[in-house]
């Protein structure tokens, strides 16, 4: 199921980075969610080129028109289909991209793939431009989940080695996560987003790239939602997370860090307090064996340094199969881990949905 | 889907620790495949239990036995069904556990999902036990994907802070594969390995566990293989990865690590030799946009350590709601990690696999 | 999956009767198929209002717009997203529907399953306005099996009792189909055409309706394709057909006739001449254990009586839950089974292209 | 999908006719329901063969083991796997049938689809016995529904010309339902079951087979369940009846006769009485826009002719290409429709389960 995500919401998406239109379609939505266009427009615009000096200047407004699925402001149930035109397109920017393939990039792999047929104009379906249908989804299963107070908030961790300080979730809030959505550079320590700007713009100068981790939690995720083993909160959520492109790596509460620890530090013991249980510490990310169990779900996200880059690479012509030197031209973001922030936010809230709708929560 | 796993090769699971048997249904294999038993057997020996000193002490052979599917040694095409039956069990041991939760175990949370009807004896259906049918289908894969030269090969990178050396994979080779398949601690360096070895028993004697860190690598894969987005090669694999119990990270290629990297470094230059397209590095660890690239596929798994300790712990019973030390009892390895590694093994193979009959190369 | 069909081409649909727009995704379409807009447009226009005196007047023109997927004309083998835009709406006419169940539609099953937020207005969802994305999706995969001499062959058997009389599909060519397909009501026999239509003609000027027995053939279908038990040819294409508004009944080769038979009778011997293996008689319908044999496919639906008839009826305020007189106002056909043909037509040929594509003869 | 049915009970099956055992894996059932293995033995018995002189000889006795997903008599929630060994074989009978096809049987089609790699001997994966472990799995079904007041009745409403009379459901009873189950020809008329039964011994003795109908209903289904479109209630339950070996026609409610109706006729009126809804007919089988209504769900399904019959046939050998005379051996029922009963019931009960979990009513 190539363009097709999600167990009980299944989100079907199309379109290429020149094509006519990209869009989607949301179904098994429940009946009666209200829809707030202007929160979709909120993430979409956050996803977005042209935000920032850091972002590519890419201009076109992505406006999500809502085509079916949505009566009196409320979801009808029924499948919601949905459309952002393309608009802004400079196709000839790619024209040598047609036999030449960018390091890094799908140009190649995507002719094997599709023996040469697949739109080679800006990365086609490969673009990270359909990851904006992702985030509309993202943003219309939050509409749902603001009505549970379940909400996510995210962070960039590090950019390159600059890394942003430890943050205590006990305290987070609602008004403090959107504080950090309002943040082109969401990080607790404003020294930190400061270096880590800088370091962008220089790289971007240097026509260099630089990639960062995310870290995303889930705040106030029912508990014993989930399932074991193929169907583990992980799992699925991986499944989604490795889609977006430029995702290298994924790690859950204390991740690659805990094979460093011995099990009696690892292990989160468990209290019960005022008739819930917690877990002292949340090594486990709020997940075991595969189902939530009321901590916050704490997971991370590497994304690699931009791969188009203005620099010359070493490259090949694969139809003529010769050495080739390549100079990427046209637009891209000296790091997408900026942007990528709203997209991994998406994938969050899109999984919790669907398991929320799974477990009968709605 | 909780337990069935694949988009073309369907493999369905069932059991549980301490039911009659565990085992699963295997769709739609190709027919003509041949069967080699042994290779079976020799897979299932390597995951089990009792296999060292640094494993469980449970006994019972892994003998599984093939109900259907294959006629004269090759698959007819329609279902293989197998079982494993279950016969050394000491349920007495579990009994504290109907009530009171191990901590970064599946107790709490299986309890919470099933209503209090989940078998708890073993971890029931969260039990690692049940990742014996996952190495028993990946067994079935490798015959198949040896007719091709294609071939998986794992180490443990990490145990704790024990590092192995860096390993060479362009000259890697099927038999240097093999014989690192018939170590325990299957590492590069003899010296990590002896000193890994040290570590777990150390860990062992003082009633505590260790993790680590698996590196896999898929060696031949098909070049063209995989999907854009929801079904890249890395969503699918992660998947299956972050079903197997103890999983806290995966990462591809260079992963994390290329977050430190500019994109000029991180970039995989391209090549071409002899009528083939090489990448100079691998950073991308053999896959751009989902799709396979003809390098090398190579991924980390990081494995937490094993949760069953012996030492007394804080927990909670979460039936009467109220704080209880807890001392697990019964069999546990101090260091699961070794034996996932037949696990992770058995995941690449059976993606890989699944991948290849979606790509028609069977 | 509600508005999801396909094991392998995937398509998924929205839409209601006055939505902004239907559509849908096609995903997983081999990459290269020429696609002809032309014979896209005949057939949706097939299938539209007001094609004649037999059909309802609503007259917007089913202009569908590819939105991804397709590049010089050929598909790019990444999704194809296309809308159709609804215009002619005359939302008022359905007021009353709101709160009382026409007879026989799905106003109060609607009702039900969506809590009240379902859109009323036309039947919603639930409209045959929905087959337009169906014709769609079958006329893109007529595109593909016509480069393989595939295709479809659909007549009405009967409306009402009047019968057409036997076919000969051993004679039966590409041209003579397209003939048939030209017809607003597709015989064999001239005179059964004529007192067809007048039967209808004279039911609509009663306020009354009609239904009828479709059959089709798909032609020239490769042998061997198919699957047994739970993915048979029949249980697909069923699958399908009964997603059709107003379908009742549906039955493969002899049907329903083939329980009055011996054994002896019922029963198709096998001759081969030429090379090739035929059966004497076809009342499997060109199936046997799922799987295609190589003899024409042979099926028969049926279609209930139109449901909206402008006569007053007994009905259900299921709001107030209080009887109610009801009189349909608005646009409907006297006999959908006319437009219908077109519908059956494409679920026949995505169903074969669905089983090509996973039986890699694409 | 070949082996695996459902959307949210998966049931999963495997096993040929002369394979070590045939099973499943059935999947996702809630938590805590009650298995009464006397109900799951009964229901295996009236598929059976033996249980009358009607039936073929084949004598071993279809002892399922529930291998996990069970504790105390309850369902964990975890997948329920489950065997039925094989015992009583005579896989020389079909030594023949490894080149010759047995006219209207999947020999030739099963030849094709896997190469000659599948299980020839009695009809391998083909075989009416793989309809064992679907009767098993409705009886589970049938398990979990029995709590809610929801069962099954069915009958054979035709055996050839010979006809049953019309039923009443508005006074049928669970218990009147369970009397129709003990018989062997389940009939409301006893004249018409005598015929029958003469009729299909006439035939056994002539060397011949005769075909039928079944009619089945599903009393007290919950209404507003099912969906419209692609996962309508046809649909889903079509897909299963159409796996069902020898199934040629399916028809709803009236079914193929309603096309011979006007549509004031046709059209199921409602009314409201003491707080529900009725429909003064049922002509549309208790289903409007692929949703239950609350009346009866009714279809009936049409089952040819026993395609095995000892007479001689005319052939092909399809290895050889050349044309054969065919005498087929072995045991075989001369009217299986007679054992489809219980087959087409355990459908029915597994659809309506699997629509009910969807709609959280478990």
């Amino acid at each position: 199921m190539s363009s097709i995500w999600g167990n009980n919401i299944k989100l079907s998406i199309f379109g290429e980075s020149h094509s006519r239109a990209i869009g989607g379609v949301i179904d098994n939505l429940p009946p009666g969610i209200e829809i707030d266009m202007e929160e979709i427009k909120y993430e979409l615009k956050r996803r977005q080129t042209g935000s920032s000096a850091l972002a590519t200047a890419r201009k076109e407004p992505d406006m999500p028109e809502i085509l079916s699925g949505v009566v009196n402001g409320r979801t009808t149930g029924t499948p919601l289909g949905f459309v952002i035109y393309n608009s802004d397109q400079h196709s000839k920017d790619y024209d040598n991209l047609k036999t030449t393939a960018r390091p890094s990039h799908a140009d190649y792999t995507g002719f094997l793939r599709y023996n040469g047929f697949n739109d080679h104009r800006g990365g086609g379906h490969f673009s990270g431009r359909l990851t904006a249908p992702l985030v509309f989804a993202g943003a219309i299963a939050k509409c749902a989940l603001k009505q549970k107070g379940i909400y996510t908030v995210s962070r960039i961790k590090s950019i390159m080695d600059i890394e942003d300080t430890p943050w205590d979730l006990s305290a987070m809030t609602y008004d403090e996560a959107k504080k950090m959505k309002d943040m082109i550079i969401p990080t607790i320590d404003p020294v930190a987003r400061e270096r880590m700007e800088e370091r962008v713009l220089g790289l971007k100068s240097e026509l260099d790239s630089a990639g960062g981790i995310i870290e995303c939690a889930i705040m106030n995720m029912e508990k014993g939602i989930g399932n074991p083993i193929f169907d583990a909160f992980e799992s699925r959520l991986s499944s989604l997370i490795f889609s977006v492109p430029a995702v290298k790596g994924l790690e859950f509460g204390e991740g690659f860090n805990v094979t460093r620890m011995r099990g009696s530090e690892a292990n989160d013991s468990l209290y019960t307090d005022g008739g819930r249980i917690y877990t002292k510490t949340n090594h486990d990310g709020g997940i075991n064996g595969g189902i939530t169990n009321g901590m916050p779900i704490v997971f991370r996200t590497a994304i690699k340094p931009t791969a188009s880059i203005s620099r010359e690479q070493d490259s090949v012509n694969f139809v003529e199969m010769k050495n080739e030197k390549l100079t990427v031209v046209g637009r891209h973001d000296a790091c997408i881990c900026v942007r990528a922030v709203s997209v991994i936010d998406a994938c969050a809230t899109l999984c919790a949905f669907d398991y929320l709708v799974e477990a009968k929560m709605f």
